[in-house]
């Protein structure tokens, strides 16, 4: 077996992180000694064990002479929990195979240069391209101070996102809906605009697969969420609600009364200022967002230049004239168009799902 | 070699007939002795030789005890040539291996029987589904009487064929136009809205790929052509024009005389009626249209129940609020939208193409 092989382990295992381990880096970790793999770990859960130090536990006194191959450099600094490169060369691992460096510009090599003055054999690289995507929202969370922005637009195959009446129960394929709720479980935050709110009335949970619920925000400038919405009924302390409003109303009273979070951020135009919000939210350790529309804040994210990535699921019908996912935005010349590169594009179920990166 | 591995073979040379065969399907066919490929033919142009006919004459006196691969039964009446089958029979060919039987209910396994009994031995279904998609517009020519409808939509990701302002020059990229030219090769007319013509100018001939042009059809029920236009100027008798207006006007005699053809179809709110003119359509021998827009004919087309096949080419790119392919068509409830189902989504270049039908 080769490098690849035991790094596809341990990327498989850092994955399981998903949704618990943010604004930390999900990571893998996978001990081989003569050619078996005698140790697994990753991280789990935010705050605590790194995945190298659960795998050298695993492992014990067997980890002397063997190979560790892990998903991200180990770190060499006091954070949550002590440094794992110390503990790497303390258990006498003879090589590190690490798929890509710490994105932290300030930190990354060292973990590489302490293994290596140790003594340790190290190897960066292998499946980088893979381990970069995996952990896509972290890199940008750590390298830029905002959250990774992802538009989710689930439309039919003429791109409307509602029909000329507002129907769009259900646009996509069940298996899409599937899907969706797995990247709500991955996702740190879901947000949607309070138009959405009022017009779907949507829950923001993880209902059709399993996995733990984002927090919910709702860009709500004048504050007129509905007090008996799903969202608020439904695990009120995950729900955020971003105003524009005085501070202080008897609303905003009621609302946190029933756990929610009220925050203030500054408008404009009568929408929410995007930029200052997705420092707020960076601050708050939510490294990376999950909008789900409507058409007003599909828009204004892409006017603004603050999207990472694009979903979109398109359903193999044909609705017509209706609402489409970006028009609040007009270009005059098609040159002038928001161009994106498709990264992937399949078919879930009966729709295709394309993948693209701005 | 098994007998897909032959059939393969037959399918390459019957494309190599696309354009030039119609309303005749293409046929290609390869005959085979002791493991070798003996002989080759295929239908090349309407009227002329078939590929059985072609093969047995390049095979000769090698023909006797062969096996023939050929993608559509052998016929057994006098069309434009003398039938195969018996040709087949006296060449002395002792298999004969058949992708598909002729659609046409009427003649369908004649000429299976026709070998059967004179002691051939006959296979059919070998890639039997290739061999009726690559001939699916001779199909529904052959069986219902009316052309083949493909709509033909380059649209941005988020629907829209033209930007607010009505540019859409280009919304795909160049490998997707060239993919386009090469449909206007493979289909036998190609088909606009008068809206089209005076908005883009199209020439609507092939020139990005090698082929030859397909019949240009207008739909202009006020005969608004410009004179002028690049689809009257370059290859006038290679040009419909579709009119409600009444015959013998002077521009009628204008176009005519620099070889344009004008034929009359009854209006309907100010449209040209659709079934009318695609039974004129098959009448004069076209068994396949390409539609290539604008939204009243994608339109006027899907509401209709007009369309087998739906290509959308989607490019990466958004740009907001303007026009999109259907836009002539309004669905309240989205559970009312128009179904298709996708048979092909692959990447052309940076875009999307899918393939879909209805």
């Amino acid at each position: 077996m080769n490098d690849e092989y035991y790094m596809e382990i341990a990327l498989e295992l850092a994955t399981r992180g998903a949704g618990y381990v943010s604004p930390n880096p999900m990571v893998g970790a996978v001990i081989v000694k003569n050619g078996k793999i005698i140790a697994t770990g990753y991280h789990q859960l935010y705050g605590k064990e790194h995945a190298e130090v659960k795998a050298l536990k695993a492992a014990g006194d067997q980890a002397r002479g063997s190979t560790m191959y892990v998903t991200l450099e180990p770190c060499v600094h006091y954070g949550k929990t002590p440094p794992c490169a110390p503990q790497i060369i303390a258990a006498g691992v003879k090589r590190v195979v690490i798929a890509m460096k710490d994105p932290n510009p300030l930190v990354a090599g060292k973990g590489v240069s302490m293994l290596k003055e140790a003594g340790v054999d190290v190897k960066v690289g292998v499946l980088e391209k893979r381990a970069k995507k995996l952990n896509e929202a972290f890199v940008k969370y750590i390298t830029t101070g905002m959250p990774f922005v992802v538009l989710k637009v689930a439309q039919t195959a003429d791109g409307k996102i509602a029909t000329c009446s507002g129907s769009s129960k259900w646009i996509t394929c069940e298996e899409s809906r599937k899907v969706a709720h797995r990247l709500r479980a991955f996702y740190d935050a879901v947000l949607v605009g309070i138009g959405t709110v009022i017009m779907d009335n949507p829950m923001l949970n993880v209902r059709l697969v399993e996995g733990r619920n984002p927090v919910k925000v709702v860009l709500d400038s004048t504050l007129r969420i509905p007090e008996d919405a799903d969202v608020v009924k439904n695990e009120p302390e995950r729900l955020v609600v971003v105003t524009s409003v005085e501070e202080g109303l008897p609303k905003e009273k009621r609302l946190k009364d029933v756990g929610v979070r009220v925050w203030h951020v500054r408008g404009i135009d009568g929408k929410i200022e995007l930029e200052p919000l997705l420092k707020v939210m960076h601050d708050e350790g939510i490294a990376s967002i999950l909008v789900e529309g409507g058409s007003s804040v599909f828009s204004s994210f892409l006017r603004e230049g603050l999207v990472d990535k694009v979903l979109i699921f398109m359903a193999p019908k044909i609705s017509g004239k209706g609402l489409s996912a970006f028009d609040g935005i007009r270009v005059e010349d098609i040159k002038n168009a928001k161009e994106f590169v498709v990264s992937e594009c399949k078919m879930v179920g009966k729709d295709i799902m394309v993948e693209g990166y701005f």
